[in-house]
This record gives structure tokens, sequence and C-alpha cells, in this order.
């Protein structure tokens, strides 16, 4: 079941340079292990912010929420869901 | 190039419906005609709404402008076009 | 898989009264029977608007986009859908 | 009386973490006992957010402040608050 | 039990005079029954718009939204809502 | 004449208690005082919200300024002011 | 006692010329009749859009609403008034 | 001395297509003349929306509201006006 | 040529009392020369808020541009500017 | 290529100003570079505002996203971009 997500990332400036890198380096890894699982197939940078738009596949609204409340640029984010259908004109749903 | 595009649909309620089922048809061989063509790769229905996301992946603005502006249904439509770029996290980039 | 729904209905007040009757009432029937099912669970009027807050349970997304774009009223509506997870504190979770 | 309300919790990420512990549970303890009075019904999480919608049914206006002023995460939260009504399509209305 | 209402009103300026003057002398006397019952008690007309603040002492929400949405202006109306607590400073609260 | 007054109180969360204590006491006696006086006739608190609606009685604008400027909570607060008129509907005004 | 007013007109575009011509002529001279009392000191137009910035010397709040919903584009227009006191830093203060 | 010019096209979809390409053919002449003339020396179509971003080099606000308020299509648009000045990085600056 | 301005100011709660009071001090000599001057005619306080309404009258946008930004205040306010043409009704406009 | 981009810059009012000083002469030389490159063909400053327009002509949007976020000031930036196509009444498109 496919999610349509935008996070907007908003990190203080002044937290410390090595806390910062640190939590970046995690939030890497933990988004390439789900992208590797198939749970998180897209990722893209909008131009010009320090924000994504993804698209997540998941079982439920649980599993989802466990996965975007894990993150951990999760305090420092502004996310929003939007829940996804098949489009009736999509080639690739018939 | 890869560009984000929602789409919301108002059509008028009093239209007639002769006219509004044929513009639909041809939205909708609009659409496939460049979902076969590789340019439209993603179309997704917003839950609950006549809206989409769609994923654009064209040579450059103008091109981008010339289909969305063609689209049967333009006049009937609110786009918002968001630019795309790599994600430094994106396992597909390379 | 819970939802929650808001819907806004915007009846143009030139509509036919016999039209917009009919309307309302196939509306009442559509949404009975779904409430039936244990598809629409809960359902409250928004004090003051043409307007309710409504839970869904339903299997996934395409399902929730199949009922809600089904309404008879849909076409004069605006309507926004928001995933719902467990939350730690409900008593209800075990 | 019911009551939808919508609660957006906003703790300063650089809060204590012991302070932080000891006020998020101290709020998993208020909100268990006034779902266990009644008061409470419904609490779900929305996907994504740190963030609930709840129902309360309580006796008036006051009793309802009462309850949400006194939450131990009230000092960090934003609060919305709308009253409801009986739907006239709802079939537990009698 | 005290509620906060804000009422905008948008009469189609094309709607015929004769209606028009009907409707609003209707809303009148249907304000000023309830405005005698002391269900009302405040009405204050927003300086530069066709739009008012009223309190209303109402029994509960139900009675609220029986109260609104049988304003003979209602579908012609905005309305939004907010419940009232006593304030702890109100010099009229004991 | 009379005006209708929004106050949104948003105090830091890490500002002194006994320094928060203080203010507040001082804006409780201020507005009592104003009640007294007949110039604040009306206070009520939002639910839910650490707001205010306000009904001020005042002589004219630079009055409702030095008023609300010199509230003890005025740096902490946002403010909106409506000027009122008489409702053509009111039973008082007659 | 002084008001800050915008004002936006929205004429249907498919109003009669004519009726519309004789409108906006009517409001030319009601405007200039209260420029000339004194009462509408300044009237400027907002580049680019069919609005304007006005300043209004008003006796109090019931004698600006009688203005405002007397001006003959009243039933076209979106009006926002605030209300002006004295600046501490006006060189004409005294 | 510049400006910066947004302006948003919305013409009624039930609009004679004759009149349309009226009023069309004579908004493209007139931007044309203004842009041979050195007052309008941008212009550019925002992709996906009937909407552009437009310089204008003026004398002063007078002349650009005579201009803006000329076009052929302003009953139909909506225009937001930017005043700009030199960038003190602007290495055309001098 | 007269500019509209609203500025709204947002000095935080922390900063040192000799501090702000220099700030406002040297703010009040500033804006006093530039209304002597004539390029300041007009400043009002917006009731309620710490917020002030102005009409400046300056040579080009260049010279508006660096006066504003001159402001001892600017970095803690909020600054909009509305170019202003003259208005068709005006008395005083010839 | 062309984007229209906005900059607004929320450099906190108690940074060091050495710190800043420092970043915003960065800011200069990074942004005259680019200007002579041709990558950066408009700058303008928007009157009032710590904020700018810009127009970059670049290869795509990758290389737009590579400048945006490489800019010093990026960290205290908010930035929004629109795409811009070829309009149909340029003079300069033909």
């Amino acid at each position: 079941m496919l999610f349509h997500v935008r996070m907007d990332v908003h990190i203080p400036t002044d937290l410390d340079p090595d806390v910062r890198a640190e939590i970046v380096a995690r939030e890497k890894g933990y988004s390439q292990d789900l992208q590797r699982s198939g749970k998180w197939p897209h990722i893209w940078r909008i131009v010009g912010e320090y924000s994504n738009f993804s698209i997540f596949d998941v079982t439920d609204n649980d599993e989802l929420h466990e996965i975007l409340s894990g993150l951990p640029l999760f305090p420092y984010m502004d996310i929003a869901v939007t829940p996804l259908a098949t489009h009736p004109s999509d080639i690739a749903a018939g």
C-alpha cells in the first residue's frame, strides 16, 4: 500500500556539528536499509530545500508510523503523509 | 530530469455530462500516451480527492509546460510543479 | 485500518430542490449501509457547519478511495483524509 | 456531550531527556485514567506526526477545559477543539 | 453553556431582491425570538463586513447545531463555533 | 464603544516559574480592575487554549491601545482587535 | 478617531456594463462627498489591483459601519478594518 | 525603477471562445508593444500554470498601475506587485 | 512617490532591557528625522499590536529600501511594502 | 534553462557579529562568481525585506540544487524555486 510523504528538516543552526553529523549519518543508513527492503521505493530531493518527497510501500498505517517516528531526524522534521490509491489512468494498474 | 506535479481537478457540477465524459476520455488517452513514452513514469490518485500526484521525466522546463498546458483537463485544473534533484541517500543514485 | 476523514459539503444554493433532496437521500442510504457493514464506524456533525468528521475502517487505501469517490455528494464535497495509527497511550490497544 | 480535539506536541529538542521522559510518563497515566473513566473514549495517533485526534465525552465546556489545561504536556501543545453534534445519518443515533 | 460564533454572510449578488428581502426578514425574526428566550444573549456587527460575532447560551452541542442550521441564512453563511469556559480572572465567576 | 479582542498567550516554557507567577498575578489584578470599572465587560476562556475572547467598552481607539499595551502579559501575547457596531437585529439596540 | 480600511473590489465579469458603470459612478460621488466632509481623509489605489487603502476619521464604530455598508460597491467588496491609535513617535502627536 | 509582478489568469471556462480569443490576442499585442518600448523587459511563463512572472521598468507607481490596469486580461487576473531595489551583491550594479 | 508600509516588531522577551531601550530610542529619533524631512508623512499605531502602518514619500524604490533597512529595529521587524498610485476618486488628485 | 528563486534570510539576532560578517562576505563572493559565470543572471533586493528574487540559468535541476544548497547562507534561508518556460508573448523568444 503506497503513501506519499513530504519531509521538511529544520535542524537548529546552533546544534553541535558532531551531533548533527552523527544524526545525519544514522538517518542515511536508516533510509538506505528501508530502500533495500522495498519499503521506501522512492526518495527525491526538493530543489533548493532541505526537504524530500518520498513514496513508502507498507503493510498498514501502523507500520508507516513506526518507520517515520523511528527516523533519527524525526524530532527535527515536519512530516505530511498522504495515502495513495491506484489511478484509473495508470497503465501499470491494469 | 524529474518533476513532481500535483493536479487538482475542479469540473463545474453543471457541465454537460457528455462534454465532461468526452474531456475525461481524452485526458486518459493523453496521459497513457505519455506514460508509454516514458515521460510520465508515475501517477497516483490522492485518496478521497479528484487529484493526483505525478512524476514527469522531461528534457527541460519548456517540454514540461507544453505537456501540462496541453492536458484536456488543463482549464479545469490547479497544477503545482516542484523540481526534483537526486537525493544523497538514494541507493539508486549510484 | 483506520482513517480520519473530514467532509465539507458545498451544494450550490441554486440547485433544483428536488435534485438536491434526491442526492441527500441517496447519500444517507449509502452512508448507513457502510455504517452497518462496519466500514464507517463513526460519523459526527461539526456544530454549525454542513460538515462531518468520520472514522473509516477499511482494508486498504484503494477501498477507502472507492468508498469516498462513490459518495452521492462527492462532486459537492471537499474531503481531507488522515491515516491513523494506534496511539501508545490507548488503553484499548492492549 | 462529544468534542473532537486535535493535539500537536512540540517539545523543544534541547529539553533535558529526564524531564521529558517524566512529563511523557505522567501524560500517559493522566490520559489512561480519563480513558478508563469514559471521558476520553478515543485517541488515535496521526501517522508521521507527534499528534493525535481524540474524542472527549464530558458534561460541559468547563469540564473539557479543566481536563485539557491539566494535561502534563499542555504547555508544549497546540490544541484545537471542535464541538460535535449527532449526525442525522448516524445509525447509532436512534 | 456558552459558545462564541462568527457568522459571515455571502448572498449571491444576483439573487432575486424579493427573495433576499424575505430571507433577511425571517432571519431577523428568528434571531430576535432566540434573543428573547435568552439563548442568544449577544450579537454584534463586525464593522465593514456582512458578519457578526454572537454568544449563544445553550444546553448542549446538539441544541446549538439545531439553532444554527435552522437559520434562514444558513445556506449563505460560513459559521465558526468556539466553545467557551469560565475565565479564572472573570469577576462575575464567583 | 465596543471592541472584540482575542488574546493568545505564549509564555516561553523555560521562563523562571516565579517570574511567570508574578506576571500572571499582576495580569489578573489588572484585568479585574478594568472589569470593575466597566471597561472590560466580558472575558471568556477559549476551551483547550491559553487564550481568551474579550469585549472592551472604551471611549476611543487610543484608550483601548493604552489598556492593551499595558497588560502585564502584553510582551507574551498575540492580540487581534475587531471594532463592533450595533447589529440591526439586536433587541437591546432599539 | 482614525481607522485604516482596505477594500478589494470583485465585480463579476458578466455584470451588465451599464449597471456596472452606474454603480461605479455612484461610488465615486459617494466617496468624494465623504472626502469633502473630512470623514474620508485619504484614499490610495493599490498598484496592480482593483483595491484601495483608505483612512477614515469618524466619531465611532457605528458611524464607520454606516458609511462602509452604504458604499454602492459594498455588495462586491471585501473590506478589512483596522483601528488606529496615535503612534508614540508621531511628531504630529504633540 | 524595477518592479516584480506575478499575474495569474482565471478566464471562466464558459466564456465565449471568440471573445476569449480576441482578448488574448489583444493582450499579446499590448504586452509586446510594452516589451519593445523597454517598459516590460522580462516575461516568463510559470511552468504548469496560466501565470507569469514579469519585470517592469517604469518611471513611477502611477505609470505601473496605468499599464497593469490597462491589460486586456486585467478583469480576469490576480496581480501581485513587489518593488525591487538594487541588490548589494549585484555585479551589474556598479 | 507613495508607499504603504506595515511594520511588525518582534523583540525577543529576553533581550537585555538596556539594549532594548537604546534601540527603541534610536528608532524614535530615526523616525522623527524622516518625518520632519517629509519622507515619512504618516505613522499610525495598530491598536493592540506592536505594529504600525506608515506612508512613505520617496524618490524611488532604492531610497525606500535604504530607509527601511536602516531602521534600528530592522533586524527585529517583519515589513511589508505596497506601492500606491493615485486613486481616480481622490479629490486631492486634481 | 531558467528558474525563478525567492530567498528569505533569517539570521538569528544573537549570532556573533564576526561570524555573521564572515558568512555574509562569503555569500557575496559566492554569488558574484556565479553571476560572472552566467548561471545567476539576475538578483534583485525585495524592498523592505532581507530577501531577494533571482533568476538562475542552469543545465538541470541537480545543478540548481547544488548551487543553492552550497550558499553560505543556506542554513539561514527559506528558498522557493519555480521553474520557468518561454512565454508565448515574449518578443525575445521568437
